[in-house]
């Protein structure tokens, strides 16, 4: 197809088209003339992509760095998905005071069993969310760790089962994006399942009824 | 204690307690004499929630809001947490050419079995994430929604049975902390056991093994 048809096709404008070309984010379609290029249904799956990763807040040299994997894999599947994925947001802080030992992350991945590797975003991000969990007065318990490390690994098995295995696009593609397009679908499912378990919990009851327990225990 | 030692204690500098003061975020001390009032634990309290609001993303005028719900709480207690829960953010983004019935957020609660309060912002949060998820060519399928249904419901499960029903500014100060504070917990959570489980699944792994399913049985 010709560049205009490529811009029907993905719903890209042509100058994003262009620069995309230019910044060799896209791969050059085949010179058909002096002046034109063939593209193919590559270019339209690369721009999918791109446009998929600028969506869920990638910057364009995060982009950059996934499409690359996907063209030039690493060695194993691990590591190639494991780099495709410190492209994700958020990104980490630096600041002069932070210690960055991630005390608080490696004390709970080790209390969970998990391997991880020490350099990879989300440690620093797990640490942070625990010690604003502490800042606010809500510091995150054994309870609640074991529970929710439970249930979040079911979830991630799950992610892991529906991977697609057909090529080194479709996999990074899916570990990029599932990761980072699921994790507002759980939030809102999360908020949700409060409301349904809250509205047969808390049916009709008072404030009264919490700090007295003859009432509550009547109910 | 004086508005010197309310600094101190609180950690919130002293024009920005007037500040509070003066919007009604904060209540006034008591008054000890024509220019000075006596403060107390409850009011180290207050800028502590406060802070703790600003600190996961609420402008002034939602903390406001929250305030004024510990202060003034609804009928029930499903009603007062549910209207302080409004207060967090993702806001919805009002568009012209949405329609707003929410359809995809309705089929996902009602294949769930859920109750739910269509005006409820997670309602309007979870139809967007479920568009976003459609768009990038990875839509929510039965398999998966139900496998994430599961597992959300038994953290928000152990979410409601975490909280603590001692007084109404405990109950609404921990479901809008706790609902905000654990999202990037879960996320990160989520993010790692994707590691933990994809070190185990993909050990050395290359992407020849994916493709070709001789070399992925003999490993």
């Amino acid at each position: 197809m010709r560049v205009s048809e490529l811009v029907s096709a993905s719903g890209v404008p042509l100058a994003t088209v262009k620069y995309y070309l230019r910044e060799g984010l896209l791969m050059p379609g085949e010179a058909s003339s002096a002046t034109q290029a063939e593209y193919g249904e590559q270019h339209v799956r690369r721009l999918a992509l791109i446009k998929a990763l600028a969506g869920v807040g990638l910057p364009l040299g995060k982009i950059r760095t996934v499409v690359r994997l996907v063209d030039q894999p690493a060695d194993t599947v691990f590591d190639t998905v494991g780099r495709a994925l410190a492209a994700l947001p958020p990104y980490p802080v630096e600041s002069a005071e932070q210690s960055n030992d991630y005390l608080r992350a490696r004390a709970v991945l080790e209390r969970l069993g998990q391997v991880y590797e020490p350099s990879y975003p989300a440690v620093a991000q797990l640490d942070r969310a625990l010690a604003a969990a502490e800042d606010v007065g809500i510091p995150m318990t054994d309870e609640r760790l074991d529970a929710y490390g439970r249930h979040i690994r079911g979830i991630a098995e799950v992610d892991l089962e529906l991977m697609p295995t057909d090529s080194v696009e479709s996999a990074v593609e899916y570990a990029v994006l599932g990761t980072a397009i699921y994790e507002p679908v759980l939030a809102a499912l999360r908020r949700l399942a409060h409301q349904d378990i809250g509205a047969a919990s808390f049916a009709g009851r008072t404030f009264d009824d919490f700090t007295d327990p003859h009432r509550q225990d009547e109910q």
